[in-house]
């Protein structure tokens, strides 16, 4: 069973042990307004589902949850969540655990689309890879040598955060410059907007940059020298084989991916810009429901 | 036995079992003038060595070895020396293991600096470092959960060729102002000359700040600003839990130490800033030697 729990959505489905999907259930997560609602949303939807495909306990691996937000993966506890509240320190895999009778696997939702991608989509075959999802914010996932790189607090893979100049916009996270101040969403629309000078979505500069606009391909050429720049930091530290780009700015297409390729081979160290490939994200929007179900065969 | 070569000195050492210093050789590496008169000085040190302490081969675990370049460690083969002539794609291993009947293990410096840093001295008890050499060159070693973390091609650690600005000075390496170029030993040096309209060694630089020079504390304090700029990057996306700096520029001290952990503290995401710390390292110029010994220990 796996569960993703997203600030807009709930999505809760059953895999087989070969990851075919066989129920998806989605639900609109506002509508549950507290703590205690959610996870009984949690746990009904997960009994109705083995309930109506005659699936007993015993059947069952496991529950693997990717959630948005802090986690602490080996002990179960949700630290918190920045966009659903109400939750701190939260011992979740205790709570369902107790109350479905299985085991339960938490982990936050970036490391779950990495290991997916890495499993079955876009970074398999590969052993030393970042996964970035490109929205709102930039979030990462970080497998090295076949596992998920979690570091000391469940906390890697914040590529978003990385500084790529010394001054620059504040962000969020408190620091200066980080990459997500450059090519959050948000900003690149504020820089469409003023390049052609009235409200424009992401979508549309999208196909506008495949039919050949000039101020189009501008704004994802733009994204991809920043987002290069940050990659030319992470493969000459780390010597990657492989980066995965995946979200809806990763749609922009061929002008962002030749830009990010074109900046890593132009200033990043030989060998390292040698050794790393760049692709597409590969599973779309499943990618965090099959993670979890990855997470419970792995039991990580 | 432990080899540690560099472009300037060649040390051979032998380390008893809890890594005591037996005796160590050093030599000037110029005077080999090519690779086969440098391999026959390894070799004709290590049998004397053993010789006159009266150690037979079947007493040794193995040799290992510090190399100053890239290294493919699982082959044993230099890939080439950026400061020692004449070398490329050498199978020293096999070399080696032919001329001396020992199991040989090779590995590039910084790696083994990072090892030693992490089993013998200021990282240890940590899981998730960072041991950087700061230099002519600003090298460094990952270590993870416990383990050297090589990357595809062995190639890891390259902090020296993080980014920090997006435009800035350019590097040897092909890049654009990478960390290097702000504070490798000459750009620190010709800095200095600035400021003080005069050449100035790093070691008075050193002392000049201890004392007070408020010239020579701004000097430091602005490579402690460019260091921390990219060691942000790197505790965001990594999740670090400590942080070695060694190297001659890492005696400048107090000064370059607080501005550093000033940075991280103020730039870095919470969670992160939180779980990391700053040392010096602690094992002076004989870390090479250590962690050449080391690596015949852990066979690898």
């Amino acid at each position: 069973v796996a569960v993703d729990l997203g600030g807009t959505n709930l999505k809760v489905a059953l895999f087989n042990l070969k990851y075919k999907l066989i129920e998806k259930q989605v639900f609109n997560t506002r509508q549950f307004r507290t703590k205690g609602v959610l996870i009984k949303a949690i746990t009904n939807s997960v009994r109705n589902m083995l309930g109506h495909n005659g699936i007993g306990i015993r059947q069952v691996l496991g529950v693997g949850l990717g959630l948005p937000g802090p986690i602490d993966a080996q002990k179960g506890i949700v630290h918190f969540f920045p966009n659903i509240p109400g939750w701190k320190e939260v011992p979740l895999k205790q709570l369902l655990e107790k109350s479905l009778c299985l085991p339960v696997f938490l982990d936050n939702d970036a490391n779950l689309m990495a290991l997916a991608e890495y499993e079955l989509g876009a970074a398999r075959g590969s052993r030393f890879a970042i996964c970035i999802t490109l929205g709102t914010g930039v979030g990462g996932g970080l497998v090295f040598g076949g596992n998920l790189s979690r570091g000391k607090s469940n906390a890697t893979g914040e590529i978003g955060h990385m500084p790529i100049n010394e001054e620059g916009p504040r962000c969020n996270c408190g620091g200066t410059a980080c990459l997500e101040t450059y090519i959050g969403n948000d900003r690149i629309a504020a820089y469409a907007r003023k390049l052609f000078k009235r409200d424009i979505s992401l979508e549309e500069l999208s196909r506008l940059a495949k039919r050949g606009d000039t101020r189009a391909i501008k704004v994802w050429s733009d994204v991809g020298r920043h987002l290069g720049a940050a990659l030319v930091s992470v493969v000459n530290l780390l010597n990657l084989d492989c980066i995965v780009i995946g979200g809806g700015v990763a749609n922009a297409g061929k002008v962002l991916f030749e830009r990010i390729k074109e900046v890593i081979a132009q200033q990043a160290m030989r060998v390292q810009a040698e050794d790393v490939r760049v692709f597409r994200a590969r599973l779309g929007s499943d990618a965090g429901l099959l993670g979890a179900a990855i997470s419970v065969r792995r039991k990580n």
